[in-house]
């Protein structure tokens, strides 16, 4: 599902997008520029969230995004969807991190798109089974980085590019953008 | 788990506390006043969620509590904690609207104490296994109220009265407060 505003303008201009891989302990971000089908590499790294009561970890993790985005300023947002969790436990913690890093985005009116694991890999490796090092090297790669940047912080990028193509697919398909859009893939 | 930070003067003060019942369809809502023994109505309602993508219902729940927050001013937040769920995917959806109403709280730094409902209902009841029905009595009764209110408001303002007592039994055990205060029952 996604749910940002089709604008076929986004196809030629340049649009900044943060990725977020949610978690209760460490929420990865990323950003990148995208303009047309290029992507450029701005920013990544990783939320630790310390030990203590959480309502404070959730300000933690509300805060820390919120700061990201006053920096960085993006107008989207990319953030996996879950649909599985360990157990109900594991997916209530989950869930709250979550909620904090998505209330962070559209708080300044940020347009959020979620896309479940699946559809990340499939954007960056090309099928959905992909596991974490095959995304962290083409992370790496379509952002032309020097270093491999660590999981979360891959995975949170994952999530960016994935939303850039489903942007630049809503174009395609409005027939207003470029035609040679490959599904899933980057081109 | 109580996580307010223990001041002896509200137990002479008046402590403005407002009560969450976190749900991702109907988020409840309740704000009592407790000076020392003495609880006062001030209002309760019910945040309702319209259908919709997740990002703007969580945006709702946010916007709606941090509105409540502006215009009654609580100190304090009560929030029911949540130990269980019926299956990961109703727990996820929980945690994200808990996670979005918790961080409306500690965004504008109110004392936020979580409460598994057992606790809340041995507060405001007398015992741990209490129904719905019971609470809202309970709770009519206890805050001398005309009506009884809502189910999920209901429940909010039993939270707020558990936090309150909660405050009470820090300020008992610390020999400043009143020595009249019993465990879990309001005297």
């Amino acid at each position: 599902m996604q749910h940002f505003i089709f604008n076929p303008e986004h196809d030629k201009h340049m649009l900044r997008i943060i990725g977020i891989d949610p978690g209760s302990r460490r929420t990865g971000y990323g950003i990148i520029d995208a303009q047309g089908d290029r992507l450029t590499y701005v920013a990544s790294g990783i939320v630790r969230v310390t030990d203590g009561a959480l309502p404070a970890r959730l300000k933690i993790i509300y805060d820390a995004v919120s700061q990201i985005i006053e920096q960085y300023r993006p107008e989207h947002m990319g953030i996996e969807d879950i649909f599985s969790a360990r157990d109900p436990r594991a997916a209530l913690k989950l869930g709250q991190a979550r909620g904090a890093a998505i209330v962070a985005g559209v708080n300044v009116d940020l347009v959020v798109g979620e896309y479940a694991a699946r559809s990340v890999k499939q954007a960056v490796v090309g099928h959905g089974a992909a596991d974490k090092a095959q995304v962290q090297a083409m992370v790496t790669q379509l952002l032309k980085l020097n270093a491999t940047p660590a999981e979360d912080a891959a995975d949170a990028l994952a999530v960016a590019i994935c939303h850039a193509h489903s942007v630049r697919l809503q174009v395609a398909l409005s027939g207003s953008g470029s035609q040679r859009y490959g599904r899933g893939r980057h081109s």
